[in-house]
């Protein structure tokens, strides 16, 4: 497997050389919405920690990472009035990765509406903006 | 959300009612493969105490779980020659859960080759009792 590459988008976005719809931050983790969601509310969650996928992830990073996972997903289902939840974690091309730093897919579901296919459908701005901060503010209270 | 049952699957499997091609266990997880793989070695694991799915696991379970997944992927990608890994994981019926005991699809990709969609392919139990042991001893290395 090749080595983290710090110029991925994401490290971009972690260093605040690209703007990003966050909706939660720690220490540890950054979660922000997908410009290209699979559905409504579809949220992405990364280790501030340089990973380039699960398969060299520092176990107790991903393991962190997964926990915020849950703390939005649980929030996203009632901000989004979600029926189920997706979680979804790419490694390496042959599984769809395009983006090369860890990264977990939260997923909000609603009855009957299949996903999107991954990165065909980009979202409106003023939308994700509208979104990410109804998220973020119910994460605050959360 | 319902609560829990215990008279899922995956809770029989857990109190030896039903058998299964497991591959790894501990205190705390058990891991066998999906008897409907979507690709060659696709595993789950499961953590030992109770939880429908993600929504109302205790965030240490999911995030133990998820470490052994990792595990897991690692020692598959090389069991199964795996170009990638794609992990998943559903909640409620809306995203596709058809058991509600928690469990997290560890599945090797190849390259070229889709998933075959959640359910629909029956294999051998001959080649799921091979996989199994090949993937089982090649954990107890790791």
């Amino acid at each position: 497997m090749p080595s983290y590459d710090p110029n991925n988008i994401f490290a971009k976005i972690l260093r605040g050389e690209l703007p990003a719809y966050k909706v939660y931050e720690d220490d540890r983790t950054l979660a922000f919405l997908d410009i290209m969601p699979q559905a409504t509310g579809h949220t992405l969650v990364i280790p501030k920690a340089p990973a380039r996928n699960m398969l060299d992830a520092a176990p107790d990073d991903l393991a962190y990472v997964v926990k915020i996972a849950q703390k939005i997903a649980k929030t996203a289902m009632s901000v989004f009035a979600a029926d189920g939840l997706t979680l979804i974690q790419f490694n390496e091309p042959a599984a769809g990765q395009t983006v090369y730093h860890l990264h977990v897919h939260v997923i909000p579901r609603k009855e009957g509406v299949p996903l999107r296919p991954h990165g065909t459908y980009k979202e409106e701005p003023s939308v994700l903006a509208d979104q990410a901060a109804k998220l973020a503010a119910a994460l605050k209270s959360a």
